[in-house]
């Protein structure tokens, strides 16, 4: 094989009371990354949404990082030219960095035919998520390249743990800008013993729920998080506006990741209703999708 | 009917990162309750172990303030009598006076045909618990009424999520008191978010490996909680020695409720050995039992 072409999806982390654990795989939007065998040397070229943000120097960009520490490991004497198209806008809470990275690893493992474990792809893939974040997160990965529900259960050594779902979900995309840093800053160190048993009890309750196919259950339990969305919501002007507008449409509705954000489980025919509310509250991208399978092949030659 | 005979299994509830939340019914040790129609009046007798530290005035004993409760909701004009063997020591850890009040609630259930869901015999048993916890804690009371798995996920509304199952445990119940009291006081008011991540991530894996019948999951999840049990344990001389001494020989072991008693999953065949090495640290009763099916009745006429 000399060329591989793969699209990359979008991932929502967190999904309230899982934060830093649960990942949903969702169908749109994506990247589309391309990997070619070269003379020699790693060059990347990135274009579509928010492209002049994404640094293209090997030892800053994710999918870099990624091709560059697999050709490292297995002694690959050949170069490799990373074609990234965004359809995922950086900063967006949606993964955009992990769907790079996720991507690449997926990629190089097919063009070099290197046999890794899906596992094994998330160890490299994370390690692009370690330049935009300080640590190798898994979280954003891992649904990428399993597709459907993922919970990183451990670092050290790596567990990922995989529930194959099915449900639409609706993303919104406000206009806004929120730091992972930021997001990350505004959280409390430390929290109560009982909101942690509140948070226990309801991720718990998530994935009793998605082994019941009782997605009432799961959008309920999402949006009974007490620890992080009170602060996170903060940052996402309308998001306190919007929740309240939309929840008799919804089964749940929480911030995707750090935001800006928000992933909504629609109840059966209210689809229009909720665009609407948001239309009126953010007019901004809004996705109607379902849960994915993660990356997939688009040609190989 | 005019008297009804169940018994009501011992229950282990927090089962690490599900702490006040998670609850497994145990097949062995149980109470045995005896609910009789009478003239007039609640009268309780209790015998077998520790019978002497349980009250018998029905506003201080569990079973007597469940049978008030019933009895006036649903205007009963007849009188019961109460008798209560018990085989649960109190203040074990094992849901010893849960297995009394959720006993009671069953049988009056039975005795007088009122149709009760299971939730609903929850709720009053966990009337009881009031009494000995100042908080109507369901987590001892919901497995022994549903049996096998359950969680606490919600109270106001109070809501159960059930999963059977069916491994072995042994139980140790080593010769030392725990006050419940003292139990809650040790814990921290507040922990780290890392703290939370940790618990609610090995929580999520326990209900994961319950789907999944992963018995080695189950126990090593159960195991990783980094909240309740590095405290707790210091109320329990010669745990932390029987953990590292038998550690090869289970997939799990924690601290039962609020203690002394010990729960431990044990590897196929490895039994006796753990028996051996609970018998040199704390020569102690210790129940070879597995997950039961909660209360069952043993005699009606």
């Amino acid at each position: 094989m000399e060329k591989i072409k793969v699209i990359s999806p979008a991932t929502s982390a967190n999904l309230g009371p899982g934060y830093d654990i649960f990942g949903l795989a969702l169908s749109e939007p994506y990247d589309t990354i391309t990997l070619s065998r070269s003379g020699g040397g790693i060059s990347i070229s990135v274009k579509g949404e928010g492209a002049n943000k994404i640094p293209t120097d090997v030892d800053k960009n994710t999918a870099g990082v990624v091709v560059r520490e697999i050709i490292k490991d297995f002694n690959i004497k050949e170069g490799v030219k990373i074609e990234i198209e965004k359809g995922i806008r950086p900063g967006s809470g949606l993964g955009s960095s992990a769907a790079s990275s996720a991507g690449a690893a997926f990629a190089m493992n097919e063009l070099f035919n290197l046999n890794l474990s899906k596992l094994e792809l998330v160890k490299y893939a994370s390690l692009g998520e370690s330049i935009s974040a300080g640590f190798p997160h898994a979280d954003n990965v891992a649904p990428a390249i399993y597709g459907g529900f993922t919970m990183v259960v451990n670092y050290n050594p790596l567990e990922v743990l995989h529930i194959p779902v099915d449900f639409e979900v609706v993303v919104a995309l406000p206009d806004i800008e929120v730091s992972t840093k930021k997001a990350r800053e505004i959280l409390p160190d430390s929290i109560s013993l009982r909101s942690m048993v509140n948070n226990v009890g309801k991720a718990c309750g998530m994935i009793y729920s998605l082994f019941k196919k009782d997605v009432e259950l799961f959008g309920r339990c999402m949006m009974g998080d007490s620890v992080v969305e009170p602060y996170r919501s903060q940052l996402i002007p309308g998001y306190l506006e919007v929740k309240e507008k939309i929840k008799d449409l919804v089964y749940g509705i929480t911030i995707s990741g750090s935001g800006p954000g928000v992933i909504i489980i629609p109840k059966e025919g209210k689809i229009s209703r909720i665009k609407e509310v948001l239309d009126e509250v953010w007019a901004c991208p809004v996705y109607h999708t379902k849960v994915g399978t993660g990356i997939q092949i688009l040609e190989r030659n």
